[in-house]
């Protein structure tokens, strides 16, 4: 595995503790200041404004995320990763929900740290 | 615009075509021979095999594509594309129905010709 690789994979890892603690101001370090989220059925989410002003409706959500990364593809500043992610949400009065699919995302390296750039989020509601 | 920010119009543009067309042969050559395609709440459909006896099922329903190419960015031998695509299916005997919404690709440049390498299919059933 290389080091850019690695460092990928920590980045996924970081962005799933960050968003377990609730820890968004972590998890917007994450991400470039130009990222997009597309997700089925809805408007592009664009920059981190728009992301962090989504976070208000799941603040009082418990998540628990784990990545089954399929593949990570680097191409000097750029990379691609395809992630299979089951996501659980446990608000705090209501019963758990599970979502879980695909997520196919871009990445750019910006001044030596890898960043979400674009990702294309394809979960779907399941059981269990 | 750049040449190969052209060539990735004209492939989408020729995808879309032969779409029209019912001409698979012609989708086929405009993939990777390892092609992955993403789509919400289904398995990864790999390769030009699965890609191909997938078309099975749409053999008697006219296809209208409309892309609204929202973002190219390549680096060197590798690229993306966010699109945004509206697609009519016509069933011989049945209601017309239409899908929308954005998909993100990955390309990649195989001997000089750029090819879909991963897509991530986010359109969803819309109305009118």
């Amino acid at each position: 595995m290389t080091t850019d690789e690695q460092a990928i994979r920590t980045l996924i890892e970081a962005w799933l503790k960050a968003s377990e603690d609730g820890d968004t101001a972590k998890v917007l370090e994450l991400m470039s200041s130009d990222v997009v989220f597309l997700q089925p059925g809805q408007k592009p989410m664009r920059g981190r404004k728009e992301f962090e002003a989504a976070q208000g409706g799941i603040r009082d959500v418990e998540i628990d995320g784990r990545a089954d990364i399929q593949e990570i593809h680097v191409n000097g500043e750029w990379a691609y990763c395809w992630n299979f992610l089951t996501v659980t949400f446990t608000p705090k009065n209501g019963a758990a929900g599970r979502r879980a699919g695909n997520v196919l995302t871009v990445l750019r390296k910006e001044s030596g740290r890898w960043a979400i750039f674009r990702d294309a989020n394809l979960l779907t509601k399941v059981d269990g």
